[in-house]
């Protein structure tokens, strides 16, 4: 696979913390929110997916930007932008929102943070929902208002997260729910720090608004984390394929609806909420949907998926289509998230897939794999 | 300069010319709405500077996506997204127009093409202008669909584009004036053609449909041009700084007002027509603006511009901010494009600025610089 550079310009925005991680040893970029996110740091992708799942690593995600809407009509903006059913949601709390239009289709998938019940924070996905949003607040005459905060997010994510974070803020972070949220206390700044985190190996989200502080605190975590082995890392696509952590813009987007994306979870149709989309999502789950997002699994060692790759059956019926995929160390092979035609949702649904002009097969399966 | 690769993924969108535009040597990518715009092709960036003033250039600009807004209602919501006045707009003409929120700040600035008045496409700078007008539409409740079509352009620019056009079209596209459109016959596929682009050099782009008959047209651009000494090639930073062509994201962005970014022509605030932030720019064409975009030239060899760089006076007061910048071989020193602070407008105000922890200074001059 032949690598491209990036051509960094000020429209890809650096993030407070690129000075460090490049002194860290990034050595490539992908843009997410118009922003650098670092992809690599020159170890192998099976070396970091390892380290990721036995230590802890710090994460530059400031990338993950937020969306503050605030103000008398910012409850109902929000809940207007999603089919999850907000009206028992509490403050403190995170939420993962589909976020979809009037013809009930994905928009974003942000974690939503009730900060009080006028004002709140979407943790985006790569798509401006802030214009969105803007131009249903204008269209609907809502009073609130809607910018993008100064927010930087530092992850802290793997097994050893835990203790490392609990060095640096007592226990009180411990007892930190999943998807709860607080503030606490890094040499005098209150940093708002969330129980989440894009990886399923646990960890937190720190919502950086003071950059002093929170350049101080990147140093800290590598300071105090030696002990705990830790590293600078990323997101990490062995690790999200294997979880089934959908990514907007890879797995699903714009031309797929929630169910499609096995969202079901998340969508309130029988409540009295109002959103968009709702009687579109009332007739799609009616009327069934016809293509899913499911797991595959191919016996190839290697593969990189730059664009949706077709499947095919042994008849070479196109039965569905690759949207992400990645050599798996615990599957020893590769492991894909792919939308399926409906007739061959049937798990170990035999598939062929053309790699660099070869063939290879493979199985349907449920996510997530693991 | 360190370098860093991109991290390719389906999220960032390759053009159905991407695999072409590798054969051709393509060294490096930006990523614009989503998807890939290479950024040079090997040879230096001033070989290609000269290379594109003296003979002609075939640019994938497939990420210049369209929002296709038609219906009833269409003319109506493109013009109230824009402070541009389209009420005497003609079929088959591109407009610039910068579109802006109810505040009157910039959203982005797209060439608009009025197809016809209930079918309209805006030619996208790199913000997701799709999910403000569907929030608007939605909000508005405005008789409209409104998709990303597929539509993925070639432009052919540089002073010989007339000429190689010319042998592929014929005469008629020749006559086809500056910033009008029409439809031309490639081997019985019709293609929306403008004499438009990202360059000051001249030229053409080709908003292709069919993507089988774009990509035969894009390797035939390259067999018939190899007379006029074709290139591959890319929007190229130093003609577009010299010519004072302002990018979205890099020179502006939605902290910015229209008048701010010098675009008063562009600004219709005595006409009838509705649109959104009219109030809020007319109060601040009375109360006058503290800011404006303005040329620099420093005398160094060399910039790097991927965040805003401070420009202060001999005082060490801030007197601006640059947002771009490069070496220009014209002026034989950097020229850059800065955001001025009002006490520092005028013409040959000195400036000092700090590349790589060394000192330079320059002056401000008017854009664009030729």
């Amino acid at each position: 696979m032949k690598k491209f550079y990036i051509a960094k310009s000020k429209r890809l925005r650096s993030t407070p913390y690129t000075s460090r991680i490049e002194k860290q040893g990034v050595t490539s970029y992908s843009i997410y929110n118009h922003m650098l996110l670092p992809a690599s740091f020159g170890d192998t992708l099976e070396d970091s997916y390892q380290h990721l799942k036995n230590h802890v690593q710090v994460w530059d995600v400031a990338s993950e930007r937020q969306v503050e809407i605030s103000g008398k009509d910012s409850a109902k903006l929000v809940q207007l932008m999603t089919c999850r059913d907000l009206s028992k949601s509490k403050d403190r709390r995170c939420y993962y929102c589909p976020i979809i239009d009037d013809k009930g289709r994905m928009i974003n998938d942000p974690i939503v943070l009730r900060l009080n019940m006028e004002k709140w924070w979407l943790s985006i996905a790569d798509s401006d929902v802030i214009l969105f949003a803007k131009g249903l607040a204008i269209g609907y005459n809502f009073d609130v208002e809607i910018i993008e905060p100064h927010v930087d997010i530092i992850a802290v994510q793997g097994p050893k997260s835990f203790a490392l974070m609990e060095k640096i803020f007592e226990k009180k972070i411990i007892e930190l729910k999943f998807f709860g949220f607080d503030y606490f206390d890094f040499k005098g700044t209150k940093h708002l720090i969330a129980q989440s985190g894009w990886s399923k190996q646990g960890g937190y989200e720190i919502y950086v608004e003071n950059i002093t502080s929170g350049l101080e605190l990147y140093d800290h975590l590598f300071e105090v984390g030696k002990e705990f082995n830790v590293k600078p890392g990323c997101p990490h696509l062995i690790e999200r394929v294997e979880s089934g952590l959908l990514s907007y813009g890879n797995d699903f987007d714009n031309n797929d609806n929630p169910f499609e994306c096995g969202f079901d979870k998340y969508i309130d149709l029988d409540s009295d909420v109002k959103f968009l989309g709702k009687e579109k999502l009332k007739k799609i789950k009616s009327e069934g949907i016809t293509k899913r997002l499911m797991g595959v699994l191919i016996n190839a060692k290697k593969i990189s998926v730059s664009r949706s790759i077709n499947l095919t059956d042994e008849n070479n019926n196109i039965i569905g289509e690759l949207r992400s995929g990645v050599y798996s160390p615990h599957f020893k092979k590769v492991a894909g998230i792919a939308m399926i035609k409906k007739p061959y949702w049937k798990v170990s649904q035999p598939i062929q897939i053309e790699i660099n002009k070869k063939s290879f097969n493979g199985t349907v399966c449920e996510l997530p794999f693991l």
